[in-house]
């Protein structure tokens, strides 16, 4: 790899996360918090202290292009590194004393997670927890996507090798023929979102800070609470809904809001991962309804709508939020929202999970081979939104599945060295490996994972890594050939 | 498909079926049964006249050769007429007073899963328990096999499709270029195995009929118990260490064993899968023995050594038997066995779940596509015993996790409308998709499948069938185009 490059990429990530900590920096100004103004202060200057010298004495050669794996390099490490420098905050100010707490709490909220070790998350300052929020929401588009928007680059290809290695789904499309440019339009379109969700918030009388602080959350489909009974503490319909519809509007690729903008609608009638998206949701609902109402967990049809629609827009958004304690729902709505983890949201949002367009591509996939096992001589082709999916993206979905399923049962196995139980280990790893949040039983909804060991909370750190990533770029930086030339 | 030399197959498989109801017909004799005798004299003449007619009327079209299509065809039904036909004994005799439950017995004996909804086992009479222990043999080596070695056909290529039909893994092969005489060879190494696992029985004081029952559900990796405290009824560590060591060797591929007739000792050297599957087992052994005895389940290294290696031969292979309650170990040991039932034996086995052969190619695909990632334009190709795997049957490998998975997650939400706990309707579909027996909680090793409900027990024993013959046959019977020939 091309290390000055790749280092000088990194040491410019790190000045955008130091310029980041401003806004926990004015907001512990706005409430006369200086301690925890102070605790910023000094990290944003350890930032600064850490990246300046080597943004400026470690020059890349110019000319020399950004290859993919640099791109890879760049992810897989800058994402590392923002979420260690994120946690020196917690850390130092004493607000999560336990290191490997802190780390997890700072790896949760990149990744958007919002798998918390806190029990009591009001104890946190305004300004720790608008921190907390805003990691949601950068880590929600990507730091890589936020660098490409604000760095002008001298190279072509370095923006789109960026972005593809944050965002390597199956179907992400530059929208734009310039990567910068994509990477502002979709920024724009992320801002506008969660400043319209913030408006809609304060209409339902929620205060500014706790609005903007769910935005973001929500935005980035996180899914930290801001409060010790969650959104359940506003006790209200109106802010229920907004937040399920919204969740439901960041899970959705945001070529389609591209395509509202450009007023190319064609492309929307037309996305077969749109619709299965939403059918499914709707489908979980019903079922996850008529399930709660059949065990008598509520009592009026109403209810049993507000809660459920609330519920599987959160899991299947990968943002893990919940106004209802779903532990304690009958078996068949949490078998649903469980296999709604694995499936998660749209390729090209901020939601995490397997991705509906892969799940689709699978289940072609699948069609696909049943029709050639009877009729050995056909050609079939897979196909979506009409057009036929060249057999290499059909082959790296297949591959990605084969990684993911390792990836998870040796999380899992490493995990039930805790000794809880087998549901609570399968969810945890679930959980984190689809950046949901809460699983079921001791990491259930109304639980954290504050209980779970160190060795836990590392595997499911890294999890979180992985799952956000898409695991490719991680597990890259295992081999001998990313950092060796000779070796490969 | 062509039904005329379909039925006609399905009816000859009928009248082996009826011939090998004499076996626990003259078991009842032997031992003064004769009300299980009727019962079994009934069935068979039963069996008998339905088939004959179609035997007698229904003539193929010489010269016709059996296609792939209808060799699926024949897999597919004829195990699902051996499976009801096999049910009539527990429920005419009133053994199974209920049919749900007799016909899931069938189908878990056949199927080799050993999964049992019989609380009190030794309630069954020697006859009726002979022919629970005989369809997991029949089972084992499968009754296309079976057919094939025994009736003779003028048809080339009809045995091939047949023996592929039902064994469809990755790597099985022919042993000798003609059909007839590799399933002969097959079924030769496999009875002689079953003999001398009998004789091994008989030194260690087992009474002959125990031997006989226990030795065919080994062979078969089936794990129906004799006895209601299972094999831990004998209390011999002799006994234990027999039916271990037969259980991992019916898991070994059984082209092995030709290797070792033929003195052909290099194509054993060189195979991998053998190699991973010894050294799964050891690790897993190890594992266990070290974390059992931590949390002080067992007291003496030897102790722990025992039980841990009878399980993980039991559960690897897919036998079922348990000698433990399982269910009381540590977490860490309980996930190990989890994760194996998942692996399953060789392929070209006795044995069921994925098969070892398809994870090695599964891990090289990760590892082949992870190269690729960073190196785009190197070549690279899946290789296995020093041969170069061709990419159809990596894709094959692809799409049958893909199909399984898909399997899994639909029986799984079917499973959870029972309300048992999650451990217990993950395991539930665990075990019997993957053709092991018991899973963990409600149907651990000293539980059983009674208390599930019919619409579970029916899902359930679809997964028994889908895990048998490897998914396609079964699924394929809902393709339309594999009963009209106009529609594809």
């Amino acid at each position: 790899m091309n290390k000055k490059l790749v280092l000088n990429t990194l040491s410019k990530i790190g000045m955008i996360e130091a310029a980041l900590m401003l806004l926990p920096i004015f907001i512990s100004i706005y409430y006369h918090d200086y301690i925890t103004m102070k605790v910023f202060l000094f990290t944003a200057l350890l930032t600064v202290l850490i990246n300046a010298p080597l943004l400026l004495l470690v020059k890349p050669v110019k000319g020399k292009s950004m290859t993919a794996r640099d791109g890879i390099a760049v992810a897989a490490l800058g994402w590392i590194f923002l979420s260690v420098f994120g946690s020196i905050p917690y850390y130092v100010s004493g607000q999560i004393p336990h290191y490997m707490d802190a780390l997890f709490e700072s790896i949760s909220g990149f990744t958007t997670t919002g798998a918390s070790i806190l029990g009591d998350v009001e104890a946190l300052t305004e300004g720790m927890m608008f921190w907390r929020c805003l990691t949601h929401w950068v880590g929600g588009m990507g730091v890589l996507v936020l660098f490409v928007a604000l760095i002008p680059s001298d190279k072509k290809s370095s923006s789109l090798q960026l972005m593809r290695a944050e965002c390597p789904g199956p179907t992400v499309e530059k929208l734009v023929p310039k990567g910068r440019s994509s990477a502002m339009i979709l920024y724009f379109i992320y801002g506008g979102l969660t400043i319209i969700m913030v408006i809609f918030l304060l209409i339902g009388g929620m205060p500014l800070y706790d609005s903007v602080c769910h935005a973001m959350g929500t935005a980035g489909t996180g899914g930290f609470n801001v409060k010790n009974a969650g959104l359940g503490f506003y006790n209200s319909a109106y802010i229920e809904g907004v937040v399920t519809v919204f969740m439901i509007l960041f899970g959705v690729n945001f070529n389609i809001y591209y395509f509202i903008l450009m007023r190319k609608f064609v492309g929307i009638y037309k996305n077969t991962e749109l619709k299965v998206y939403l059918g499914t949701i709707f489908a979980s609902i019903a079922v996850i309804v008529a399930n709660t109402l059949q065990y008598g967990v509520f009592h009026s049809f109403g209810k049993a709508v507000r809660y459920a629609s609330f519920q599987v827009g959160s899991i299947m958004t990968s943002t893990g939020y919940a106004t209802a304690d779903f532990d304690q729902w009958p078996e068949l709505s949490k078998t649903i929202l469980i296999c709604l983890m694995f499936v998660g949201a749209c390729a090209g949002s901020t939601g995490g999970g397997f991705k509906v367009s892969r799940v689709i591509i699978l289940f072609k996939t699948a069609k696909r081979n049943l029709r050639k096992a009877m009729h050995p001589k056909s050609v079939n082709v897979v196909k979506s939104d009409d057009r036929a999916i060249d057999i290499e993206t059909v082959h790296g979905v297949s591959c990605y599945l084969i990684i993911y399923i390792m990836i998870f049962f040796i999380s899992l196995l490493i995990v039930s060295f805790n000794n809880f139980d087998f549901g609570t280990n399968f969810t945890s790893v679930t959980a984190c490996l689809n950046n949901i949040g809460p699983g079921i039983s001791r990491v259930g909804p109304m639980q954290n994972y504050y209980a779970l060991s160190d060795l836990t909370k590392s595997v499911l750190s890294l999890d979180m890594l992985l799952g956000r990533l898409e695991c490719l770029p991680l597990l890259m930086l295992f081999a001998p050939s990313m950092w060796f030339k000779k070796l490969y």
